[in-house]
């Protein structure tokens, strides 16, 4: 079999799972040239107001209305196993269904609960929607390789036996890019996973399947993983939540990876929402949970109340000297200095010193096998490197020798940004989250502003600040010079009538393995803005 | 100048160092043939009483008599001083001495006492001893190497910073083998370490300075290093405590290693005395100071104070299956036990199973970089390999690729581990830390008890169990079959009359990053054995 037929039909099985109820049909389904599909659950008709109620719920309140009897889990899950399978036929956002199996569990945890009085856990009857690397019993995990095709997990990655146990309920896996290494969602078996939003638009990635399914309304709540910026990208390309945590905080073995044994950056797994509550729900409940029993690489500290501080020293930085944030960025950046000021915040300027070579070492690691593990992954099945890999395809491989010289170099990188960061006394950095507010599809073109963060392995929230694009107010934005070749092209690429109505996230970044007081100056900057 | 030259001014610097006070006056000085001359303080007459009672005295109490102003840091430091000169003359044990300096500071710390009334922390004016590899401004770490002879360090290493904001006094850098990748404290710099409790024993290593420096009272507390077991071969090889904490809770940052930039298993440093309490101390001292608000690399776990658990349940790894303990490990292990069943702990057999390919895992960890890093630092002074760095002449380098796959295995070997102490539930291991109670100088021949816990990186205590190698009653443990080679050549090695009278100590392992606890079951354990 060519890996084109391997990809059509894994693409055919797919669709073929979803039940006929469904399937939008015809005369429901939006035109093609209907860019923003966000409108479609409530508009279209299609959904019941029950099942609206529902899927417009945040995962707290639905867990209390679960946990009280007022909601079955049953009725919820299918719920949001509708909304997501119409993401799905409007986004390509899903890369395994698991509807049959979500059902038959969330009517034994109903039992359960009916007969107990009892809850299982903490996320009793909750559908938690799964990025595609995490392996589940019985599912594909292909990250995008034609390779991995009908290779179902023979086991649990360590997260999902926590959900689990939890009283979640699994539903949908969600789609990627090819090895998880492209900031959009493309890849040659599943192909593009677009902005719910304007479909012109990339969802980002490489967790941008999830983004694609909780910006539409189909999950309350997912799981994705960041390397380079793979949760905080498609997060601020949907205008969603995230947290990267600092590494060890949340159980991420037994993941599947494109770069399987790479360790000199480390994979992270967090929550994606659509408000910050529920990030913290599932922050503390994982946590809570105590990974570090199971999970060999997770750190024994537990989640920590950590009380709001009124008076945060934030340092910002409005560009990294590399690339210039597109206007509607630095328009958000600035309103949200100013209210943050106008809070009492101490506002100090952050300069991009180490940004430039710690995005270096970050591009070096990961190509440091010289490419080797994508290779192996494509030519089992002839499949080609798409345009976005090549740098795996040019790559040459490092010996250890030099492997350990580059990391020393991140060391000495990241203990010169420490003591900046000890020197100023600051609490956080705000920052762009990427240079968009939103990006045309195959357009993406810059990590390098959640890239720093997970070499020196920070805690970084990526956010929605309240900003939308302006084709009218952004134009005073657009005035100095390009600072790179790469910002040279993405002003070329900035159409401020494509972008118009996007909103804006922003980054704030916190100390490393302070991951509550990421999100407790996260919840006060939002005070600030609202 | 030959790497010859280099070495011979090195070491005739260093000793030109001690002041004349302090060299041993030929009429006290011990015979070679004299083996034992840890008795030589006491049993020679250079040493006032009160130079005596100095030395004798536990850091703790040190500490208090040097707060209320009993003792002055000066003569306290000036005691150990002597102590430190006599215990490098009689065993080499010493590469840097600060004698000057540390008068300077305890003098200065005096007044601060005087003046202020307070101390300037927790170690106030208390002499310190420090490995090699830890950089002190002004000074050389070279870590065995001529190559790195007249380098002196430029900055201090992390924990330095934080030993004297805690108001300690360095006094001496104590001796280490070539790269500390030797299992004994010999380099072609300043030669061999010897155990000062029998000079034709080892010290071991690479910790093998500061064992011998403590084992004949030239300092209370000391610091160590250990990647396959430098801290606990060389406690065991003396008789002496010492913990290899778990990576992450002391810091470890701007330190020397032979092997640069090697992450995969990592280096860690901890405390080496006398007693527990001192160990406890330390590490609760250190861990006090917040070091990861200057260590990239360390965690935010405070040092946690843990009940006493009464019953513990404890598996015992009576041998390996690859080396059996020689007669007095046996012992030792075996009259242990029995004590700890009487005391009410329950006691299981633990097997070893995934401790061949833990070592194997470590073994090419060590030389991934096919010896280069060593290399280069003998090439600069055409300096030969010492025939116990074969597997460093020998090695070749793996590329990146194959890297990926070796850390691979280790997590998957960690995982099952882990797994099996989970469904076991067990508190600890207790198992032997060598197979000798000592061994001759260039006999020291397996690491395998020690360097598994470094690749699962578990928190292991090396204690003395009371136990003394005894040429009668060990007798009677000789008659199983050998287990393999390198096991044929250590009961060939072997010797009933040579090690007797040597103590044992034995390894109790505890979870990751659940060092607290470690200790606290030695604690346990030693009421057990009192």
């Amino acid at each position: 079999m060519t890996w084109e037929t391997i990809a059509a039909q894994k693409r055919k099985a797919l669709i073929a799972s979803i039940p006929t109820e469904w399937v939008i049909p015809s005369n429901f389904l939006p035109p093609e040239s209907q860019l923003d599909v966000t409108g479609f659950p409530k508009q279209s008709g299609w959904f019941t107001d029950h099942e609206l109620a529902i899927i417009s719920t945040p995962a707290p309140e639905l867990l209390v209305n679960i946990a009280t009897g007022s909601w079955t889990s049953e009725e919820v899950t299918r719920a949001f196993c509708k909304a997501a399978a119409a993401a799905h036929q409007l986004t390509n956002c899903l890369s395994e269904i698991l509807f049959e199996k979500a059902i038959a569990r969330a009517r034994e945890l109903d039992k359960y609960l009916q007969t107990t009085g009892k809850t299982k856990g903490p996320f009793h009857g909750l559908p938690i929607s799964i990025k595609d690397n995490f392996n589940i019993i019985g599912h594909d995990s292909t990250v995008g390789f034609t390779s991995l095709v009908n290779d179902p997990a023979t086991y649990n990655s360590t997260l999902i036996d926590l959900l689990l146990a939890a009283g979640a309920v699994l539903y949908v896996k969600t789609n990627v890019p090819t090895a998880m290494m492209i900031a959009e969602s493309v890849n040659n078996v599943f192909g593009r996973t677009v902005n719910p939003r304007n479909r012109n638009l990339t969802s980002g990635g490489s967790s941008g399947g999830e983004s694609a399914l909780i910006a539409f309304g189909g999950s309350r709540l997912g799981v994705g993983t960041d390397i380079g910026g793979s949760l905080r990208i498609p997060a601020a390309c949907t205008g969603i939540f995230t947290i990267r945590p600092s590494s060890g905080r949340f159980p991420n073995f037994q993941t599947r990876s494109g770069l399987a044994g790479q360790e000199a950056v480390n994979s992270v797994n967090g929550p994606m929402a659509s408000t910050l509550a529920e990030i913290m729900l599932w922050a503390k409940t994982v946590v809570d949970h105590q990974p570090w029993i199971h999970d060999p690489k997770c750190l024994p500290i537990p989640w920590r109340t950590v009380a709001p501080k009124r008076n945060l020293k934030i340092a910002v930085l409005w560009q990294d000297d590399e690339v210039t944030p597109t206007p509607p960025v630095a328009r958000a950046l600035e309103e949200t200095v100013t209210k943050l000021r106008r809070a009492g915040h101490e506002i100090v300027n952050w300069a991009s010193t180490g940004h430039k070579n710690l995005l270096s070492i970050l591009s070096r690691m990961f190509v440091a096998d010289g490419g080797k593990s994508v290779t192996k992954l494509l030519e089992q099945t002839g499949e080609p490197f798409r345009p976005e890999m090549k740098a795996y395809a040019e790559a040459s491989e490092l010996g250890v020798h030099e492997m350990w010289q580059l990391q020393l170099e991140r060391n000495t990188t990241c203990k010169a940004y420490l003591d900046r960061w000890n020197k100023t006394g600051i609490d956080a950095i705000l920052c762009p989250t990427t240079p968009y507010s939103g990006v045309e599809n195959g357009k993406f073109a810059y990590i390098g502003y959640t890239g720093v963060f997970n070499v020196l392995d920070y805690p970084a929230v990526s956010f929605p600040c309240g900003v939308y694009a302006d084709k009218v107010i952004d134009a005073a934005y657009a005035d100095n010079e390009p600072l790179s070749e790469v910002d040279t092209q993405i002003r070329k690429d900035y159409d401020a009538d494509v972008v118009h109505g996007m909103p804006v996230n922003l980054q704030l970044v916190g100390r490393r393995l302070e991951d509550e007081s990421a999100l407790m100056m996260t919840e006060v900057v939002l005070q600030a803005l609202s």
